[in-house]
């Protein structure tokens, strides 16, 4: 099997992983492809360049790291396992001190692949002509650049113009990204196998507005109002473009499910609790007494 | 076609509009049944006692007379046309002053019927027998009762214990009751075709609860911790019964949808703007120059 | 000095708290007087029944105790000190550890006494007659009682009608009260200096409602609208009362603060992080990379 | 008496309102300064360059315009009179309709001077050198600019520091301000006369944080950490700087209060229900039946 690896070099750890990887995996059948700034710290191995190449690929950091990982498979469907070199990820299957058992399990075929929603979008110019596009696993944002404050955008679902307000912004979540941005603008928690996309504004002006959970096969524009101000496009938190007025932004369920490597164990639910304290009793329990 | 009609006196116009569907309903078809208020009003047609009577029901409401209207089919899979005597509503299909239109449509078959998911649920007591159990459209809600403020509960989804916090109450919504109780809570809009089970804390003590979109197909569970308080579970808001420290709340997807009349016309978006607001521009926009 | 002592029965250490109390007593100077409760563990002392017996109050509880301490004082300005038998509480003085050398402290003088505004607030009827009437240094709340899901108010401000809504209730709370009730349904965290009433809906029907900081001598008046609803008032979560439909709160400063004893330590906003984890980097900060 | 005059030049009725302006202004006794733009349409009139030359200003626009002007007086106490050309403002005292009317008024001192009180920022860089200082009469926000998802900083409340959290930005607010960009990113209503400082995250990661109300004669410090990333100082949502990590904005109640001109009227709660229908009877409350 091919396994391209990619990885985060902020982690102090991340050459001894590599150095273990290198170890084991020609033992698993492995044949391990590195990202450039990976091949230049194993100084072996090949380099890595299209999806096509891989039949899975690692991804060495955080949950951030995953994220770019799964845009860089661009909608091939091929395992993900993610190896946390940080804290608990949200994405990740196994820390990096289980990082060699988890390979083991996962070259011996030991694991469950989750499918998780991801999100296609493009940039149409004023004209209708598309040019930029993405694929995303948590969210696109559309948000303020600068010191503008009043941004206004109209949003269509299915063309349906269901609302015009002024905002710093608007996410347009998977389920998987509900618990990122979109929950800091004050969006649900949506279990991932609800295949929904979630729209969550960011400081709406007005105070009637509420996120919005809507079916998964919806196409979602939203066109930003004539005006000088700077806005800019983020996926997921990542990578993105400047837009402008007049510009639309068109998203919409990806082809593909990205495919997520898990070790039973934690569920989603642990996750919730353990990295943000998730329903847990808290302390003005004790008040009434 | 044997039609139901359940209707809420309060309204000032229900007479007039019961003269005006027994005149009629014959030509078009329709023999009518009366629940016991309407009857007496009306002076005619038959009884309404049982959902097997039925072909379809007919609500002369608002919104809330749809939900009971629901209750009383307890399953049965049968259209429900509401019409609506007060504001716009979310379910009701047409306004009075459309309502002989709307019969009209009705009779022809010119309409759409939009499954809505329903909840069972049940009260368990302490020694996990079944005491109560309750279909829903909107919602069921766990409350606090009486002077209490500190009511624990622990929350199982599939008999896994994802939280225990203090609360004044938990909703248990379906998308149709996202748009009530749920939403005044704090929870998100959820469009009623995407099918799932929305978990909205009301004032809950911990900062770090939000809401949950879960799969429709869990079962979730709600144990009241142990304590003397007076508790209460509510029914779309409507019916209930009072609940104690011990016993616990079942509630999953009921196995057949509710069947609510359509006419080609207003979108949920549409009831949305008109009915709370959404997604308007609002006064602030104007502040800044 | 005459100290009177209250306590919460509920709490292990108690017995062992009351002996050494007694034991040291004498030697600091102190009379102590205890409430029916403590005086039947107690064996000795005098017996607390009206406020003007004591120069001081100790609680042996947690915040509720304290708070219970308070109405008791009913406005008598002597100071409040809280022994914390349970976790840290907002309000309370020392811990169950440190309450030897804090009672010492508090008799040699070695403390500072912190002014906290309360409120009076009582019920008139609908001939505006008062028949009830009671102190609260958290908050006061009016809430909907039993099965009812739509109680309506109208809220006044000097005599100004400043809204009309629905909802499941209202808390007016003191700056004190904003990290209790307040703080669930929403409401901001007031520093205990800034003088102020904070009213804060709870799970209101508009979206449009937001908690609003208001002056602290202004008079707030809730009238509940005409209906079969039930209704209750609940002071600081302890106390309080049923109330109908046409019934009119009223809430104002009241005319004595309250003094809590602080020993120098830990400010307002420790214990705020240390409660309520306010201000912490969360977990979602790794998730970048 | 001299008065400023300054204006939004995007307003159609702009020439005619200087055109009726000058006409009375002799007659009531009134020397008119133009800011330059204004002093191109009026061509007439001095010219204003500096607060010292005036005894009151006149602002032709929104509340935008009178918070330009309130930071051209730059601590100057002299009454600002809000002559709204667009819909009704907060801080604006009669509309344009009015407005011969209300500068009658005015130069009959038949008005109120309600102060305001208004913030002092600056910007210190690494070296604790002040670069920039600002005043403001709504607030002063910092906020991450450009493809940054993860700005974190530390906020000091009279160099104690209170919390350190990663967010979108943090919104430093008077009263005035409560009902502008604070209440956008979920802060509460502070009545004007509350005098405060209001400290509202935007989009923070962490769910624990809340909307906090501090006394006014605090000295707040947001430091940022390092980090490349852009970050942004914006003043009333109008001017503002770039701003680096590891440096620090100071923000502390301005000396003088800003005075805006009042007539009898429309109250604080008129403006809120108007602008922001706050306080509404929502469509939901003729759901339940």
């Amino acid at each position: 099997m091919r396994v391209g690896v990619i990885g985060h070099k902020g982690y102090v750890g991340l050459p001894a992983i590599l150095g273990t990887l290198l170890d084991i995996a020609p033992g698993l059948g492995l044949t391990l492809l590195f990202e450039q700034d990976l091949w230049e710290i194993a100084e072996e191995g090949e380099k890595l360049e299209t999806p096509e190449q891989v039949d899975a690929l690692f991804t060495l950091g955080g949950d951030g790291t995953l994220l770019r990982g799964a845009r860089f498979l661009n909608g091939r469907t091929v395992p993900i396992l993610g190896i946390n070199l940080g804290r608990l990820g949200f994405l990740t299957a196994c820390s990096g001190e289980e990082f060699e058992q988890g390979v083991r399990r996962f070259a011996a075929g030991d694991f469950v692949s989750e499918p998780r929603m991801a999100l296609e979008s493009c940039a149409l110019n004023r004209d209708g002509i598309e040019r930029c596009s993405w694929l995303s696993l948590n969210d696109v944002v559309l948000h303020k650049g600068g010191f503008a404050r009043v941004v206004k955008f109209t949003v269509f679902v299915d063309d349906e113009a269901i609302g015009s307000y002024s905002a710093d912004g608007l996410v347009v979540s998977t389920p998987t990204g509900s618990t990122g941005y979109s929950l800091s603008a004050g969006g649900p928690i949506v279990v991932p196998t609800v295949e929904s996309i979630v729209l969550t504004p960011v400081s709406p002006h007005t105070l009637a507005m509420r996120p919005l959970v809507l079916p998964p096969q919806v196409e979602v524009k939203v066109r930003a109002d004539d005006g000088p101000e700077e806005l800019l496009v983020t996926i997921d938190g990542q990578v993105g473009t400047t837009f402008t007025g007049g510009e639309t932004l068109v998203v919409r369920k990806a082809r593909n499910a990205v495919q997520i490597v898990r070790f039973p164990g934690t569920t989603f639910f642990t996750r919730l609790r353990r990295k943000l304290g998730w329903g847990g009793l808290s302390e003005r329990d004790g008040e009434t007494i």
